[in-house]
């Protein structure tokens, strides 16, 4: 019946994590291996992060380097640091032995400087050791931190069919071949060919007369979100990475791009919602107080200012009480038009479509405010004065307020991002809780100073 | 000095738009198309994007359907629709004969429904046009709608010279070949090859004897977000689509998967910061104004709630006024909380790293709420005592409700997506104003009944 293969997603379940716990128990290897054996790398670090370290460590030591080198790349990261704790450099450096330079280079990054070097000097493979230190050297977010050095090269004067004999001896060392690289005798990039380019020729031309020469490329010094925006752009699976004379360094393939792509859409989402650091859920209380405490503190300290502000304008409250039960709606108000305001304009910097004149934008994000403002105000003043029975002057007062709130927030919320994006300050940074508050603090303001016009206190 | 490849990357300036239209206003076609040619087809589509209509059907007209098929797949959604508003059922078939299956069927699907059959009845190549009515029968957010037919598929029985022979032809067609499928007599696909493998092989092998058997795939219905889990968790470039029986329908690559990923994270975010529709920072200011204010609305009745609940304590608020200056302080510190622990909880869920009970969940998060809101309570305590002169009591009353709010806005920011992702609702809706409304409403009514507890009113 079963030998179809098949498509139901792996699933970790409790019973099967009892099962490995339970075989680990007994010391039962031979089942064990051939429980794992089923199934992808990526499935038994899912596994492993949910066992005890002990007996992740069991795991690792019982199946091979081959398998357990992928099975660390794939485990989360701070189960990743607790078993590298654990093995000895000379293991870690077995494991490396299995990895491509790029997963290699990043395994080492993050050890402790101290062990660093110890790992580097037990690799034996010498061409593998100098190419990780050739990576270690660039910094981890530019291309040259994403790329690795595996990758299929040949010079623009050999044939097709001196070309495939070489690439099957240099295919093996490569995982996946997107591209075939055509270098020229410098070692400059001149061009590139796809594999099925290669099956298709004929054998005895030469690759000189059948490469493409528009290939895209990135500077090893890139930053890892211009590679992104490269590749996600032209779609392409691979790109090559060069230096400023274009000679080839290495290539980057999408999967690390997806990987970069995910991390930065989480590192935007976590700023909006107030959360300083990358964490997760299963993180400590600890780790996510850390995350947390300090914009629940500009929140805090906005709250206060909003509170000196009330202070100063006391006397005149006692008068129009009425004023007062409306601090909430003006606030929350402000603080909902700038988020929406600051993520538009975030988004569109990180898309590249913010185009045209900052004038231009702010112009539009006021007859934006005046619409949205217009419309809430309206509404606003008719539940106000009917609902709360405010006084006409009061009702007139809140509907202004709200208005002029509206259209500050939405000016505020534009213009700040925009102008840390273009004083190189990631403007993710000025999203939540910091447009927030200042909105929370100059929303008060507005309101109780159109009130002290209108009401005249 | 120039033979060199170059990685300088594609810069849309002034002086290019004004080039272009230039050369449009002058119908000077010659240079126009040397210009263009040099361009990438994503490029020209961002030139388009940024001319007049008129002009860009003039480009459009100009180039021929192969380079402006592929442009019309990479304009702004709005501008693509207004380019096929001008173009005759006739032209559009034209185009999507151009195209791989599932760009052609995303087209179609774009068209208002009573020119769909119009454009396909046009189509001249029947098999393309089977399988588009195929793929459009799938719904846009499955695998099926994602797929396209265009893939390199090999009979087991086959030898691997007869295979390279074979897929000369069909790799004409297919773009880029990530993968050769393998599928027996019924169709149903049993394995996978790459080309490497194929290359590597001898030619008299049977392909039986040297393919993969196991082979990721998904079935086409299953969701895009969970193709997209697998791929990126098991670092795939393509995945083949197959049915309730394993029959190979199409395939998935990852540029789509790309695009993919990124809607969903820009969906959330503007979930987050209140925006229901997906809108660009250039969308006009109506369609701005339609996915702004319906939270802004809500926003507004949480504030009206807040302003009845504040009015039901009049008579105690004029006693102590010194409360009052602090609930702008209390309704930011709700909102915050609340933002940060649904946003963990939404990311949480959409990683697949929310493991375990609800009520451990829950507990974790109370104790959170406890660690900051000691915190923030201490500080505030005292700021208020020795700066606003607040008696005791009420700073006990302050600080007290601080604590109660924080632990009680991280509780309903964890509980309400947790929820609603067990009833099958998007989490990420919780995100944002929501839970900023409710926060406020309850931060309010909390805020008060400790003051009345405490110093009874």
């Amino acid at each position: 019946m079963s030998e179809e293969t098949e498509n139901i997603q792996f699933q970790l379940t409790k019973e099967l994590i009892e099962q490995v716990e339970l075989l680990i128990a007994e010391k039962n290897d031979k089942e064990l291996k051939v429980l794992l054996d089923e199934f992808h790398h990526a499935d038994i670090a899912e596994i492993l992060d949910e066992i005890d370290l002990e007996e992740a460590m069991y795991v690792i030591k019982l199946l091979d380097s081959e398998t357990t080198s992928d099975i660390l790349m794939e485990l989360d990261e701070d189960n990743r640091e607790k078993v590298l704790r654990n093995l000895s450099a000379k293991e870690i450096a077995e494991e490396i032995e299995e990895l491509d330079t790029d997963d290699a280079a990043d395994i080492i990054a993050e050890l402790p400087e101290s062990r660093q070097q110890e790992v580097i000097s037990q690799i034996v493979d010498e061409e593998h050791k100098a190419e990780i230190n050739e990576l270690l050297a660039y910094d981890e977010d530019t291309a040259g931190g994403l790329m690795a050095k595996e990758l299929v090269k040949v010079y623009d004067t050999w044939t097709v069919a001196g070309c495939l004999r070489r690439i099957r001896g240099q295919a093996e060392e490569v995982t996946r071949v997107h591209s075939v690289y055509v270098v020229n005798k410098q070692g400059k990039l001149v061009g590139r060919l796809s594999l099925k380019d290669l099956i298709v020729a004929k054998n005895e031309q030469k690759i000189a007369d059948i490469y493409i020469s528009s290939v895209d490329s990135v500077n090893v010094h890139d930053d890892v979100e211009v590679v992104a925006q490269v590749m996600a752009k032209y779609d392409l699976e691979a790109i090559p990475v060069v230096d400023g004379k274009q000679i080839l360094l290495g290539r980057i393939t999408i999967d690390d791009i997806v990987d970069v792509i995910k991390e930065e859409a989480e590192k935007d989402y976590q700023l909006a919602a107030g959360i300083s650091q990358d964490v997760e859920a299963d993180d400590s209380v600890w780790e996510l107080t850390k995350a947390r405490l300090p914009w629940l503190l500009i929140g805090m300290f906005g709250g206060l200012g909003a509170a000196s502000i009330i202070s100063g304008f006391t006397g005149a409250m006692l008068k129009y009480t009425e004023l007062l039960l409306f601090i909430p709606l003006i606030q929350a108000t402000a603080g909902n038009v700038g988020v929406q305001s600051s993520a538009i304009v975030v988004q569109g910097l990180a898309n590249n479509t913010i185009k045209g004149k900052l004038l231009k934008r702010l112009l539009k994000e006021f007859s934006l405010g005046l619409v949205n403002g217009v419309a809430i105000a309206l509404i606003v003043l008719l539940i106000s004065h009917f609902g709360f029975k405010t006084s006409y002057l009061v009702s007139m007062t809140i509907g202004i307020a709200l208005i002029t709130v509206i259209i500050m927030a939405a000016l505020i919320g534009t213009f700040v991002p925009i102008i840390l994006d273009k004083r190189g300050v990631d403007p993710a940074i000025a999203t939540g809780p910091f447009i927030t508050t200042s909105n929370d603090i100059f929303g008060i303001l507005i309101y109780f100073l159109i009130a002290k016009a209108i009401l005249g206190f």
